[in-house]
């Protein structure tokens, strides 16, 4: 079996938890690393096994990060987590390569302006950088999963509409690179289903036996509708966050990752196990109201609680 | 061409403005009738053709809907757009007839357990109700459409699971009793959407030309999925409200019908026509902002606005 296939078992879907980056990105606020490690403690007891951990960046611009060594370290102590870092430079490479992290994460941006206007740098550049963290990756000790995200893969906050095409032949040019998985990121929410579901599906059939991670953003309340679609395509591994918490650094007004919790219920519904107790995973967005009281949380099942079926089956 | 056809032509998606019936059933305070009016009148000239009323129920105990036949009236002095009331017994029947509305709709529950508890009386007896409004509709002088939902179709708050079955043979004996249409609501909002799909499915079969309604409730933040999911399925007509306003007086805590103009923005980004000028409903939120300080307005687009490329086609 190989590391990815370890981290990735096809036989069942997984939830990632991105709040813990994602959602931590642009807060003003954000929970002391006691409060992180409950966080990741109690939700890696209600199922989740997956955790985006932070990113290498300066903690005088990023004190929200500034812990995330502590906090990989924590995800490593839990049997089965896996911790992901988010890495935007060479730097941050080695640093993650070091920290021994399970998997490390990049992304690319789908249209060339985007590449320009946000990193300064053609796509070309940003995957011949994937070729390299790859090649590092090879030579390092833990040999962590490389993932490579493709931000604005859905619509992009400059150019508007993104040729899927385009986006199919990135993720090829990815998989080239030597990443094991790659991640259709809807940074601005800007699709709706069907889109979502034609992209995943096409994505899919390039990485083969890989995973395509699906990563949305709920901007314009078709979060949920748009997992379905991609469910429905043959995606297998999700984003989302506790509450909903997370923007985009790249994308002004892009609030909001994909509630997890309403995730997991939309799953379960329909018949994909997750492994995760929706109820127990409701009952940790406390640790966020206490410790980010001026941030907004979202989510259904928060409101409601499961339906008494549900409940009664639970029970 | 039917009465029914003419209000439901079926080479287009049809959604349906609730709330100024469903939406504003539990409220505590809500808009003027000039209000009211302003609201439908901006909605028409967004797009929206389809209102629900308000209901025939004492004015001492629902005083939002005292305004009633005004509403009635001014929907009707609108050119292609259609009033439907709510009628719960037979004095609303005649009321409603007398009003010369273009739609009458009642409701039956899904389980017997429900009809009992909410209406005193078995779905049988519901059922001989259904098929005396439409005989006496048959009788009067404008002849409108027949409506019937079935609530807690998908999910009940008393019994929990709803055979999907026992559904499909409410529908069957609704057209028999002689209604022009049949809507399946998820009241409590329970459902996800491969369950929405497939009754959905069942239902537009037994349909045939007729129109069947799906009636969705963002409870568990499923809304917009399910809405995909029954248009996926063959659904033509969907309602919805501005804002999300909504609950359902049988079912505590289901609060918010489907967001109208996320679901508008969905049909159109799966292909779907609506003829809907997505920013000039968001617009007229501002009227319900004034008039109801105190409810909360949900809704992906009025926080995000259109994607960029659309945007640009719009304009």
């Amino acid at each position: 079996m190989t590391r990815v296939q370890e981290l990735y078992p096809d036989n069942k879907i997984i939830l990632r938890e991105v709040g813990l980056r994602d959602g931590l990105q642009l807060v003003k606020t954000f929970p002391s690393t006691q409060a992180k490690q409950r966080w990741m403690r109690d939700e890696y007891a209600a199922g989740v096994r997956h955790f985006e951990t932070g990113s290498f960046l300066p903690a005088k611009t990023f004190p929200q990060f500034a812990d995330v060594r502590d906090i990989i370290a924590t995800v490593a102590s839990l049997p089965g987590a896996y911790g992901i870092a988010l890495t935007l430079n060479e730097r941050g490479v080695n640093e993650a390569l070091a920290s021994g992290v399970a998997e490390v994460a990049t992304v690319v941006s789908a249209t060339e302006e985007h590449s320009q206007a946000n990193a300064n740098r053609s796509r070309e550049s940003a995957i011949s950088n994937v070729k390299r963290l790859c090649e590092l990756r090879n030579a390092s000790a833990h040999k962590p999963v490389v993932n490579s995200a493709i931000s604005m893969a859905l619509g992009c906050s400059i150019v508007g509409a993104v040729d899927p095409y385009e986006v199919l032949r990135l993720t090829e040019k990815l998989f080239e690179a030597g990443v094991d998985m790659v991640a259709i990121a809807d940074t601005v929410g800007y699709a709706g289903p069907k889109q979502v579901g034609e992209l995943t599906a096409g994505a899919v059939k390039i990485a083969g036996s890989k995973p395509i991670c699906i990563h949305l953003h709920d901007t314009r309340g078709m979060g949920i509708a748009n997992a379905a679609a991609a469910l429905d395509a043959g995606a297998r591994v999700l984003d989302g966050s506790l509450g909903g918490l997370g923007g985009c650094p790249f994308a002004p007004g892009a609030t909001g990752n994909v509630v997890i919790e309403d995730l997991a219920f939309l799953c379960e519904s329909k018949g994909f196990k997750t492994g995760i107790d929706i109820e127990k995973l409701v009952a940790v967005r406390e640790i966020l109201k206490s410790e980010m009281p001026g941030e907004a949380l979202y989510g259904g099942l928060a409101r409601a609680g499961l339906p008494r079926a549900a409940a009664a089956r639970v029970a």
